[in-house]
């Protein structure tokens, strides 16, 4: 909705007048980059301000947001992080860093949840470490641009378990539902994962109040994340989606890409699995192969 | 400066998609004008990010430097207004809902120092309560816009003290530098205070290291605060300043306005006062003539 307010013209010299003072302020930044970006977020805000005739009430409401998303921030939750992902702030930051190469593989959000020294497994291991959830067998190959397998090529991989939760959140310090392993001779990759699931991004906090006041659902479409780093190659943090998913086109954090979606095939339980493994409980396979762009293309 | 950065049609087109996507998704918001001003927000966030072609790591440092914003306010400190008001957001907001009305009396920022339930005093009483500072007679007129006294009317004044400080921002818990009073029968008002000297907004935060950054002091221009209320009249909140203070043109917060600059008008001990007293220092004397706009201008 673009509602229209009037303003006089000597209203609206006022408020340029104003403007223009504020960004002379800059004038002694010997930064030019930090000297762009305050520019740039100056003008911005103000726009709002005088595009919505922002009141005073609403400002001293944005000031308690604000403050409430400060309050609730600490090391294990991040709530500025989570507003910037509702905003689209994040996905458009990512989009802005990440211009198409070639088949390059699209990147999407990074998420709150990445955490270092994962466990190491071999090709064909099992990332699960007991996370609950249907038993999934991902495989794929990392090639780059011109098409030549990538070997060597690290992929950690992390995601929630089967009550939406990732292994930070649980009360505990086990580690589970993310590992990394390396790509073989050949670029091919496989493990044993959980199939993805929906679940909500934190939403007991302001970002979830605002969520609530605007009607959006704080669900994330069900992903499963990876991160693929190899000499010479542009850093690819992205994820997998679930083709069929209902909440595809209405992810909270706006991070599907078509090109990510992927067939998660159901396979009946004693079916043969492609380790040769019997597992008793239905489960799914799923093929990802990944492009990555060359570093300089960063 | 302005930075022109190159864009393919292609990558343009992703970015703009994105936003889209982000601006539908407040579709379900029932409430318009909670839609109006999330739709701005969102829109004039995402130019920005892709104005300045915001990096990954810059998008880091700014979840950084909120998240120290967040911690550092507390019940008596907060820097989420300090930002807005060194960014001229507050400022930008005051313009915006006091346009001018006929010759009523300019508005300016209200700051984070008001405190509820001053001490009343009577017309021509003190309000520094032994707070240190250059004694200093404050007289005029309470008007509104037809020229028509208004009697009765509210006065709230508060100011720092020689040494910066407000009493908020004493190690005890007196109060100083601070009353209100009411306008005679003829919108008449006299108070003793001290002549204001200029202090730095709290610089020891996120918010004085962005400051620095950029090559901007934290000082204000020396400021007496007003906020002046009556039946039928919108609210003013204002200051007066000090012709001659050399920080008129580099306020931090972008407070001052031509019409608040005010002569202060020295005296030397002894001299006698307005209200007959001898004071033994030095002495300053100002004159505010305030007009207040009607409260349907609001």
């Amino acid at each position: 909705m673009t509602i229209d307010h009037e303003v006089s013209a000597e209203q609206r010299s006022r408020e340029e007048d104003l403007l223009q003072r504020v960004l002379r302020s800059f004038d002694t930044c010997e930064d030019p980059r930090l000297d762009e970006i305050m520019r740039s977020l100056v003008t911005h805000l103000h726009a709002f301000v005088r595009e919505v005739r922002l009141t005073e009430a609403e400002w001293n409401k944005a000031i308690e947001f604000l403050t409430a998303v400060g309050r609730i921030t600490d090391d294990k939750r991040q709530e500025f992080i989570l507003l910037s992902d509702v905003l689209g702030a994040s996905m458009q930051t990512i989009t802005v860093n990440n211009e198409a190469v070639g088949d390059a593989t699209e990147a999407t959000v990074f998420g709150p949840f990445f955490v270092e020294n994962s466990p190491r497994i071999d090709n064909g291991g099992d990332i699960s470490f007991g996370a609950k959830g249907q038993p999934c067998w991902v495989e794929g190959t990392v090639r780059d641009t011109d098409g030549k397998p990538v070997p060597g090529a690290r992929i950690e991989v992390w995601e929630a378990d089967d009550d939406g939760f990732y292994d930070v959140q649980y009360d505990d310090d086990r580690t589970a539902a993310r590992a990394h392993l390396f790509t073989d001779e050949d670029g091919g990759y496989r493990f044993w994962a959980i199939t993805p699931t929906p679940y909500p991004i934190p939403h007991d906090g302001p970002v979830g109040q605002l969520l609530q006041a605007v009607g959006r659902s704080p669900l994330r479409a069900a992903h499963l994340h990876f991160m693929v780093t190899a000499p010479g190659a542009r850093r690819l943090v992205t994820h997998i989606f679930v083709r069929g998913d209902e909440l595809l086109d209405r992810d909270s954090v706006f991070g599907v890409k078509a090109s990510l979606v992927k067939d998660f095939v159901q396979r009946l339980a004693g079916t043969p699995t492609p380790d040769g493994c019997v597992v008793e409980s239905d489960w799914a396979r799923v093929r990802f192969d990944i492009v990555l762009a060359p570093e300089e293309a960063s």
